[in-house]
């Protein structure tokens, strides 16, 4: 199997851009491009890499693309569009989407791949900016395993926990619901939070005993503090969260299954975003329940 | 100050038996009783400690009582029942109430026992049967500076983090907001746990990523696999979780909070206990999304 040495890649936001950053370290060929202008060339400058001024441009030599933006919209734009990476990456390239994206898009997107014979893997990820900084992240892989271990040298430069989930569609849903347990979570945190504040309980007391109890989880250790702070300083933007949470609820539905605590947090969510918040953290759903 | 030698412990479930099995390991004087006839004798002969026919008789000479039991009521009925350990506790004394109960309740049975001179103080427990068995609990205690201090060395023998959350009241509203936060992130588990299930993931991987995810939890911990294979053997029972939660929610609510997620997850538990699971672990409020 021919190991993946040259790389585009597309979408250097509070995600990509570390994960690129750790792709440059481990040694690969890089071009990268980004929405933003100028963006991509300050990250060459400082990465000594090659910026591009397309996805197109991004993909050409390259054996592999990789996406991170925000939904499908932007997948397929930078797959699809007119100065798409698609029509530069020759037969037989791979192409990771690495956003989270509804199962049922991710399939389509890999169904229009093979129509160009370009392998295609799904690799959403969690751990937040941090997971990205330090490569540590989680990478909830699928598709056919052969891709899974082509792509497996660029996830071992980015993540930590790296899973082949199982085909395709099945790594986005494992992403979508541990986002919708997340958020939840967080929403209950809020309450939580909201009625310590009101109750005159010490914060730090608090926080303290529920580190040890049912309540501890990655989001009360991430965003227990900032939420008596209201420190919304992004690490998972709340719209993005919002995002996830709605094509959970899509996908569930479509399998039968009403996710009631899902919806209501949408409902708070969606509630946070329209006060403002959406690009704050998703700590800022606390804003929805005062 | 004097040092606690003698204690009485009344209570013997699931919690109660081990948190007083680590109390006779650390050398204190116990007489113990329980509700169920029969059990306490067993106890006692394997622990090597005093079988009292009832609270008084196991109170009697005993410089702190201990009550581990499922709620207000039975807590009221072992202190100032007919046969209740507050007639023969001597001025002085220490009670301490390891159940988790209203904090109104706590701040009621505080007051009455002051009247006679008994200190009280609150000390709700995280940890379930596990922490129990390996005195590894976190204790969330609630009352006077002096009286924590003096059940201290108590506490050491049955925990592990042990928090002076504030004054009585304080020590109860944690707790009870930990445990909402924690029947909440159960009920957002279940339904994805159902999700994987109807979209055919991999349950194995889904733990897995889970576990790096934004859902990693003690819950998730504790109750992933459990509910993918249906096994709820009581590590916490589900009636119990749903009585915190209604504790919650009322107490919430008298403080102009309302707990929204923590509503939803109350009818998602009462569903499951209606279907009679109440006497199972808290893991089957599965049962309620299914």
């Amino acid at each position: 199997m021919e190991r993946i040495e040259r790389v585009a890649f597309c979408g250097l936001g509070i995600m990509g851009g570390p994960m690129a950053a750790n792709l440059a370290r481990a040694g690969l060929e890089l071009s990268v491009w980004t929405r933003t202008a100028g963006k991509a060339e300050r990250f060459a400058a400082e990465h000594g890499v090659r910026a591009a001024a397309t996805p197109a441009d991004a993909a050409e030599g390259a054996q592999a693309a990789i996406t991170m933006v925000p939904d499908s919209p932007e997948v397929e734009s930078t797959l699809f569009g007119p100065e798409g990476a698609a029509a530069t990456l020759g037969s037989g390239a791979l192409a990771v989407d690495m956003s989270t994206i509804a199962p049922t898009a991710a399939r389509a997107i890999g169904d229009r791949l093979a129509e160009r014979r370009i392998d295609f893997l799904e690799g959403p990820v969690s751990g937040s900016r941090p997971g990205a900084e330090n490569g540590t992240l989680t990478i909830m892989a699928g598709g056919e395993r052969a891709a899974f271990e082509r792509a497996l040298p660029l996830f071992e430069a980015m993540g930590e926990r790296i899973v082949h989930v199982g085909p395709r569609g099945h790594g986005q849903l494992a992403k979508l619901l541990t986002n919708t347990i997340g958020a939840v979570t967080a929403a209950a945190l809020a309450e939580a939070v909201l009625t310590v504040e009101r109750g005159g309980v010490d914060p730090d007391a608090f926080l303290e005993v529920a580190a040890g109890s049912a309540a501890a989880s990655t989001v009360l250790t991430l965003k227990g503090r900032r939420m008596f702070e209201d420190d919304f300083e992004p690490l998972f933007k709340l719209e993005h969260m919002l995002k996830d949470v709605r094509h959970c609820l899509d996908e569930a539905r479509a399998l039968g299954v009403d996710l009631r605590l899902g919806g209501l947090a949408e409902t708070l969510y969606a509630r946070a975003a329209e006060e403002g918040h959406g690009e704050e953290d998703f700590a800022a759903v606390i804003t929805a329940v005062r």
